[in-house]
């Protein structure tokens, strides 16, 4: 099983048992890195510059990242079976999450002409590097289209009864619908930010990170354990998945204006950069005095953060933050849930939310 | 069920026993239809703006087409069984190969920077139309997405038994591989063509058209009627598959030169202005004179296409097209295939590769 870098993961803070979190990402990854290492052999046979795309895709995949989503599914899966029951059936699912979710970065970074992700170049730029720009972008197009097909093979590998795979598919297919939806929204907000609402960032944060980043992998992992499942449980999970989404999402607005660079892998202030229509910013709008609202139209990235502190914002955000992890956190305590997923899912309640990238 | 426009479609010849060519298109994008209104009603719901997302990525789809991998699955699966078994249970089946198209057509069209596409404007087009240039290609990538996620929800439609959709699924996974990996191969041909070559032309057209067109819609429709299915039956679809498909392209290269705009929806010489590399292309370079060679490298578009056919190029194009669909038809006729799947076959081998558009 391959030793990647878990640098930078302070997701560290989770029960031990049945599994530590550093063994299960290490797991995913041995997955991911088995899998991959048999489709770019199949494509270097046809040529060798498939072989070379297939390398890069992998190795986006493979850069690091906190593998969320992953570990929502463990647990949501957990949640039902005993901890007796072993992993290794289940883990082509969990690796397919992460693969789907290389091709959201690969195709929202191109949207975003962002120019690093994780600390390293983004698809585009690395294939712009290559043959250019137009290049660039066509080939960043295509390894997204593959790393999505490729969670698509990865996810039939997954040893479950048929009908209990289709389940999961369904599932998976809203998921992905929801995440489409919402970079709709949030690529469309950024045409016209001037004439969005905290109302209307709240829903973009609830479709595309709240649904994709929690709720719906929660959910994945029910269905992973059991066709049907506890209808309670179900509605815990997606009361504390979009609860605690939606607060993850806020953390990302709050990171994607004061992060460091240097944690978060990504420019300083990127989202005001691109005009990102985020909570926190249409909440600063909302709370701006005339004054703040001008400076803030003209004003450089670093002097737009200040002044967006002045406003309130940043400190009425980190407030919606603790009361969606109170909400997840009431609903996760009080569901039929088995206790060791019940004390991870509390303790990443936190861990997700109050994160440094 | 819907009626939608069949204009421009030649492909009539096709024998009227169990189902007319027109009746079949009709029923696939009646299917087709009736799933988009679905899917465009849930959305609406979220948000009006992403019910418009929707309504687009719906218009693309219905806006016509040849239907061709519909209905070379159509006939894959009627190879098996009998006239009497109705279509209905795997309509969505053949609905979700189109929708795929859909995806790829419009990544590719994003790729290539393609104006229009069925006599329309394609589809980041449409959007910049909106919001300018870089919401219409982010907007693109997305409908291309949700064009694929789509695919898959209509796929799980059909009515079969779990353990044959995910064989389907199987062929349907590495038909998308492929088809990934034959755009990537061209769009990278485009990046340097003079270091191109015929055999890496005919490599492209194997992987990017021939599999995706006609080779996996038979092998996909193979899977739709049984699990198994008869070996000679796959191989003779295989090789008829590869041989059709690649004479489809093999036209496409002489329409993309000489094809009238009217009837192909394309601009006039769209592939001689973006330089993509064809085997149509790589065979004038090799056919002509030095004095031609020169002439080729800085002529309009136009005189271009005189310089080629002056070189015989496109002559010989007509021959390897000849060969192809007699060695396509020779491995169908005898196949064990049932009598009006091989009758259709063998007409369609002639018609998709004699197309006006």
């Amino acid at each position: 099983m391959a030793n990647h870098t878990l640098e930078g993961n302070r997701l560290e803070a989770i029960p031990r048992q049945p599994v530590s979190h550093r063994a299960l990402i290490g797991a995913v990854e041995g997955t991911l890195a088995d899998f991959l290492a048999v489709q770019i052999a199949s494509l270097d046979t046809v040529d060798p510059a498939l072989g070379g795309f297939a390398r890069t895709a992998r190795d986006l995949v493979m850069a690091g990242g906190k593998r969320i989503r992953p570990t929502f599914a463990y647990w949501g899966w957990r949640g039902v079976v005993g901890s007796a029951e072993p992993v290794e059936g289940v883990l082509p699912a969990l690796g397919a999450l992460e693969l789907m979710h290389t091709f959201a970065l690969v195709h929202d970074d191109l949207m975003d002409r962002s120019a690093t992700r994780r600390g390293r170049p983004t698809a585009h730029r690395l294939f712009a590097a290559q043959h250019g720009e137009q290049f660039g972008d066509s080939a960043a197009i295509l390894v997204g289209d593959l790393c999505l097909v490729w969670a698509d093979q990865l996810l039939a590998r997954t040893t479950l009864p048929p009908a209990t795979l289709l389940d999961v598919r369904t599932r998976y297919d809203r998921m992905r619908v929801e995440a489409v939806a919402g970079q709709y929204l949030d690529v469309l907000g950024e045409t016209d930010p001037a004439n969005w609402s905290v109302e209307r960032a709240l829903l973009v944060a609830r479709h595309k990170t709240a649904s994709y980043t929690v709720q719906w992998p929660l959910g994945f992992g029910l269905a992973l354990a059991s066709s049907g499942g506890d209808p309670a449980l179900e509605e815990a999970y997606r009361i504390y998945g979009l609860a605690v989404g939606e607060a993850f999402q806020l953390r990302d607005d709050l990171l994607g204006v004061y992060g460091d660079p240097a944690v978060t892998g990504k420019p300083a202030g990127d989202d005001l950069r691109t005009g990102k229509p985020t909570t926190l910013l249409m909440l600063a709008r909302r709370m701006a005095s005339s004054a703040q609202l001008d400076e803030l139209a003209v004003a450089d990235v670093t002097r737009q953060a200040e002044i967006i502190t002045a406003t309130g914002a940043p400190a009425q955000v980190e407030e919606m933050i603790r009361s969606r992890v109170d909400e997840g956190v009431a609903a996760i305590a009080g569901a039929p849930v088995r206790p060791d997923a019940r004390a991870a899912l509390i303790e990443l309640a936190t861990a997700v939310t109050h994160r440094p990238a």
